[in-house]
């Protein structure tokens, strides 16, 4: 049984994180910290916590949060986890950040990204991507996670094996995802209102959205060369989920070749699925797991690999991804607290 | 451990218990039966089940659903359930109907509102209305349970403890009900096509919907004397979730009062969540959970008490009590394997 | 042809307004004022009105905007449109008010529901209460009209032929009400956002929300005598649409006799269809139209009068009800560039 | 003043058609044919319409639908046109095909997508490609119109222009399409249950879907050359509105080239809107209207163009398009009838 805090607990990766680590067999929550409801019952801020969560909202900088926690989870928007994860390593705290902050290992590309510069080398060459199917190893030894973006997770564990394995050519890869609006977070935006949102479908983010660097990041070092990626978000009227779609020139025209490598990389993985060529992930399958659901098509009409890559952007897309980190870093069953099965309809 | 069948399970409600079942710790799902998927494996039918349920669907009517199991739920459209309850009880298996057939007892009121004869009278004997806050002692020693319309558990559930009281007229109960969409199950209509629901509101059963005589029969057992109430249910455009509005003429001007009544009864029991006054739960707060979560008002500007009642129209309302009277039948913990957080936003 | 200045242009009822006065033949849109947007071109905030409308948004309280128009509608939030509406008469401009300021005629009930005092009694006597069914002989004489509520055009045209004819307990009225969001306004609230909204069902503003005075001021005028409602406001997810299920206890046995009431007094109204008995009208059937649609379902076993009165709250409920009100003070024809045909589906 | 009847009438673009032909100043609607509810009045159908359209069904295949009429419209399922077309032309009467079997001029082509013979190849020739925006002069001249396809008409008023002028690289053409669920039309089917469609995102039609080829087809023509394209639709949880996202390799790195390319063709068009480079439409901004809204960004970073074309699916993507046709054939004012004020929100 561990300690764990929350700091940011009332955005909706706060509170994702919150659902699982309330029923997670080996932690109890002591700490939720907030910007904005601080001495609040928790179960007031989310009454569906009623009767589950007793706790109350703490200053996010209460240092309490950090002191009483074996592990911390930093919820908190882009920019503010390094003060945090500082203090955090320096008492011997574990530490899941699910911020962008540590994820950029290029000092440069940082800069270039988010106009500001970004944490020390020092602390920046601890953290370790935490991307469990490629990571695992480190993962398990660190104490800093710098847990991925939702758009990356997609196209990462969709494109890193095939990349890996020399598949396909790097110069052409297009990603077109579309994400539910929760990836917006709680923050109160007229973008982000039911009635603007409901019955509509838009692009954003064109045409440098700063997920890019970080998934250009990591499929540069599975191909062994510099990469650019073609990528651009969508927000779809539904609340959870998130689809990729990719497009890529495959350098095989065997589809089994295809299938093949996705299983050899996959097929021991608790939270991926590979489907038979023809069926294809809806998001809906995935609603409230930690599953990325991969599916694909070889076109020969035209020369083009289509991979379909599906999670629930709360769960493996930031606070299930980051539980399932936690897990590793632990030294516990991996799917522990991890839910499998969607909820449906 | 026990050994569980599911006839009708490829309906939204039979799907349901196989998510809750998948995961319920004393439980081994061995048959799934439906009328129109027979051969084809339950993943392949709900394709979240991919890798996670692995059975395949045999028709409804195969014996060996029956003999190979402890408890059989009926998940069937009305009218279908009797024979297949005689041959579990035949042969000393437990059974929970989900269906309507064995939950009036007066033989009339079901033909009235049925259009046909029910079930024989002995048979109907044995059933018992399985609202465990209610009925919890006959439940744990029947091996038939009439599992409870979704509608009649709002408003059961809401009113009983009052009604018991003494504390509301009972000639003066309307019940506004709205219910999500999945109530009306996976059948193909046009009424429930995306294009039709969707920034759609409507009523529907007016003025005689067949929920009216089972709230009618629990209603008046509890008040003592015959009872009759106006129900209207409603159509929002959401998946899961319903909530009762009752309005009421309360016999005590004392809020207090009410409340009390409330804890008396409600306090211990693991499904319900009092709201202090001025606090009125949502669907979304139950959203697939096995709570149900009360409100109330008391106006004593027009001398009337105003109740919320809410559940999930499949958990609560279907699947999760099934199986919280599963438990209950075979002496397991009530709340085993049965969620109580709910999937937010 | 006349000059219209719209004084909240940017609100949802604000652009509802500019959506039919841009395509009304006989108006020519002049001024747009806003408390937000000044300065932007209106096709920058409302990217739909690209190429269609072409003014540029100035500061709500620009006196051009008065004096340039003809006709002004004030869109504004509650408690603000008094002293435009004094500077617009001062001017001999008409005024339609969109806000709760001048519908109330009882300045201790105004006081009493919006804790702070009114308009001045003599400006308040120029008001006429903007619903035409019932005053429009007075709507065609004022320069002052206060434009009804949303939920009291549901509830007031549904009851007031049939009190003021005598066929109902004046003691025994239930509203039960349910919006779309829209009528929340784009206005920033937690409440508002759609990963809040979505797949969630609420009630709010129990027990005493400020449209339940409006109702009674106008269904007391009709009854002749002082009446107290319930009225129950509920928060559906979808964008525009507001049906209210009324219950209330008939004096009447005969469902003919009801039917033939309505048709009395409404069998002209270009903007009101009652239904057969039995048929009952959806939200989505007058969504963007100018109806309010009614049905009714008369109970002998309960002895209960249900009727269902539905509208788009923005158009009937507000912006078109201005504009029909628009009509009547300029001696236009009164269905003058009001929709009809519902976008469906 | 002409005479139109609309066969197919029930379905919904069937119903489109008429709720804008209902308020067609030069048009009177005398027959409407359907194949599943001849004999019931319209309005009962499509109660909207109560009091607005006053019509039977009839049966498709009654001759009096084309007798009495000088316009028809086909709106009837893919493959059955052809018949009636021939009886149209035979009686001199005008026609526009809403569905696929005169869109693709070569044979061979249609018989490898659609597995069948398609029309004789006389009448085939006569059959005008209902792109007004391209070929508004045979359109005029024609009695036969193949109305374009959804998808296709917002790949190819996005790449037409650009393809012309040789400004892309034919070779690279990626058409990521999402579409609202009323495309898929009021026929039972699982997948167009709201339960299924409602907070899902999905993929479909991979690799083939059929309107490959009817892409390919105007876009060869455009570019002088065969063109393959890959073309990938999904469908999102809403009822009206499509989006293409289109990735191609631009062959100018000056985006104020594309822009004036789009202003050449596009600037005297009546519904076609070009955004600013930075601003994108959204499916929202073209609700109910007959709009296609263009946006483009080009990326040096990757030497991609994307472009982003928005349409109502209903409107532009079939009914509006076909009356804007009819406009044309008929000698109209080619806006005649057709919405540009988006229902917003």
């Amino acid at each position: 049984m561990i300690k764990v805090s929350v700091l940011g607990a009332t955005g909706y990766t706060g509170q994702e994180l919150v659902r699982m680590l309330a029923q997670h067999p080996e932690v109890e929550v002591v700490g939720l910290g907030t910007q904005s409801y601080a001495n609040q019952a928790y179960a007031d801020v989310y009454p569906h916590f009623r009767q589950i969560v007793d706790l109350t909202c703490r200053e996010a900088n209460d240092p309490a949060l950090i002191e009483q926690a074996d592990v911390v989870f930093l919820a908190l928007p882009h920019g503010l986890s390094v003060p945090y994860a500082e203090k955090c390593l320096a008492q011997g705290k574990k530490v899941v950040d699910l911020g962008a902050d540590f994820r950029l290992k290029n000092p440069e590309v940082y800069r270039a990204w988010y106009k500001k510069t970004g944490p020390a080398a020092e602390l920046l060459q601890q953290a370790v991507y935490g991307l469990p199917e490629i990571n695992r190893e480190l993962i398990k030894k660190t104490k800093l996670v710098a847990n991925p973006g939702c758009y990356p997770t997609t196209a990462i564990l969709a494109l890193y094996p095939l990349l890996k394995e020399k598949l396909l050519d790097p110069s052409f890869l297009i990603i077109d995802s579309k994400s539910g609006v929760s990836g917006a977070g709680r923050s109160l935006k007229v973008g982000s209102l039911y009635s603007e949102v409901n019955e509509d479908f838009k692009v954003y983010g064109l045409p440098h959205h700063r997920h890019a660097p970080e998934i250009e990041q990591e499929l540069s070092a599975a191909a062994g060369e510099e990469i650019k990626v073609s990528f651009t978000p969508h927000l779809v009227p539904l609340t959870r989920g998130m689809m990729s779609t990719i497009y890529t020139r495959p350098l095989t025209a065997e589809a089994d070749k295809i299938k093949e490598v996705y299983q050899e990389y996959y097929s021991e993985e608790p939270f991926i699925r590979i489907y038979p060529q023809g069926e294809y992930p809806h998001t809906k399958w995935v609603q409230g797991t930690n599953f990325c659901d991969l599916g694909f098509s070889l076109d020969l009409r035209t020369g083009r690999l289509i991979i379909i890559s599906v999670i629930d952007n709360l769960t493996k897309g930031a606070s299930g991804q980051a539980i399932q980190n936690m897990n590793l870093m632990c030294g516990f069953e991996e799917t522990l607290g991890l839910p499998k099965v969607a909820l449906f309809p």
